[in-house]
């Protein structure tokens, strides 16, 4: 068997990223299409198929690839399926998305998970993770995802389902309202969304001075080159969204018990303002076995390639 | 191979209860010796394998038991040790239980866990988790404890201290002091100890009439017994302790999509005040995909032999 490449593909609301790995987990190819202007799915793996072919060819990877990984929003590794996902257009029913491609494709092998899923497998295969057995790994993008490794597999519990991080009580009482149409759940407040919402709470509730008054928009960004520029409300945000995070994670270690949590997406970026609460609220709110014990790291995949490096990483096990 | 039976002891802080079981999970012989009498552990160990070896022989499994299963305070199932436990004197500090009893027993092989997991790996062997591969245990007894399954294998996590719901936050702000030095862990409201606390604190709260005034001192089985009469405080309390419940659980569905949790100990006797609170606060609590979806379910397990089965379980696996 010489069939020693994947493909990796991360499906977003707007775009799929495709690109041809190696073993190692070089990115021998890359490439972009549309997600977002299909409203049906047949058309669009379509041309997802189209493009994948075209880069095995441009790759000369032609009959050497093993299978493919997708990462998609609310993908399902058990059935092969997406299901009522709000962001993809073509999903808001169920999409036999793995049957339909791997026809598409001739009858190759598709793998597919959620993004935060297939961002774990990556870690666990080509990055921070590499050599862990147990971990969870925690997206801090427009939400909140979480993929959760124990003893060297995913969890995708009874349904294929588990792994919804983002949605755990951060705050009980008067907590923020979620997409998902509960309140407090973690990633009203620790998503990249959730500390724009929170500058935007604190700058109305207080006369504090901040740089970040003179804005029209805020988004987690801003924060963060407020907090670098020395800003003092930009500051405690992090520490506050640091805090949220570490509480939460303090229950998380009482569940698996993982060696580390490691940290991955936008908001990953501002680690020099978050590190530091979250290890206090986790220390502080776990057990005394655990005090100093679980590592907080961060990816170690190259941003641009992360995505596409989750996903191929399930081909791997196909 | 003739070995077709397993001993199975649960190690409590008072008395240890060691059973030969068969493997449909009938108990053939059980008997109990002192736990608390013993400041160190060779003393216990000895007497502890002269009891199990007194049992075999009375129950004429000699030469056909396969191994032992020990549910003990703080086992570590990686380890074989047992580790600061504050109700065992004789393991105050590191015990190297697993390897000392099975020195004791000539060799026979000795798997130990923590009585949570031991419950767990009982139910899915011969109780109400038979057939299922995703499922938490929760033992509600002077204390909260937990197994989780997932994919039909125990948690261990990293360190092989994973499954401590009870200490999870149950309430973040001026929650109650609990034993582990924290404040608002799952077990100081939902545990038989966390029942009484509710009932003694309501009473000085509130004036509301109830028969539970006259008592002295207050324990679960109070509250259960006036609930029954149907004194309404007693009502109240065990609503509250379902929503408690409830609230937790749906966190738990986030991590590991359970397909049932299963209730067990002293506790879930009140099922009957308990399901309903804890089902409803728990789908209002999960994302839409799990609401009415995972089921309460207790413990098929004759109480008096749980312990033992829970242990005894663990020993077909070796």
């Amino acid at each position: 068997m010489d069939s020693t490449f994947v493909v990796g593909i991360d499906v977003g609301g707007q775009t799929s990223k495709i690109g041809v790995v190696d073993a190692r987990g070089t990115v021998l190819a890359q490439t972009v299409i549309r997600t977002d202007t299909y409203d049906h799915v047949e058309p669009y793996i379509a041309e997802l198929a189209e493009a994948v072919n075209k880069l095995i060819k441009e790759s000369g990877t032609e009959g050497k690839v093993r299978g493919i990984g997708v990462g998609a929003p609310n993908g399902n590794y058990y059935t092969g399926t997406i299901e009522s996902a709000p962001n993809l257009k073509w999903a808001h029913d169920r999409v036999e998305f793995s049957k339909l491609l791997s026809e598409a494709m001739g009858g190759l092998p598709v793998a597919l998970t959620n993004d935060a899923n297939a961002a774990a497998v990556g870690e666990m295969t080509y990055g921070a993770a590499r050599g862990m057995k147990n971990f969870i790994m925690i997206t801090l993008g427009t939400g909140v995802g979480s993929g959760i490794v124990i003893n060297g597999e995913v969890v995708y519990g009874h349904d294929g389902f588990a792994g919804e991080l983002g949605h755990v009580a951060a705050v009980r009482n008067n907590g923020r309202t979620c997409g998902c149409g509960k309140t407090g759940c973690l990633e009203t407040y620790a998503s990249a969304t959730g500390v724009a919402r929170t500058a935007r709470e604190w700058l109305e509730l207080t006369d504090e001075p901040s740089v970040l008054r003179g804005l029209d928009t805020i988004a987690s960004k801003d924060v963060y080159e407020a907090a670098k520029d020395g800003d003092k409300l930009a500051l405690k945000i992090f520490e506050f969204t640091g805090k949220i995070l570490g509480r939460s994670f303090a229950d998380f270690i009482a569940f698996s018990s993982p060696e580390a949590i490691v940290l991955f997406g936008g908001l990953a970026r501002a680690k020099e303002f978050l590190t530091e609460p979250i290890e206090e609220a986790m220390n502080a709110n776990v057990l005394p076995l655990w005090r100093g014990k679980v590592k907080i790291v961060y990816s170690q995949l190259k941003e641009s390639d992360a995505a596409i490096l989750g996903a191929s990483a399930l081909a791997w096990e196909l």
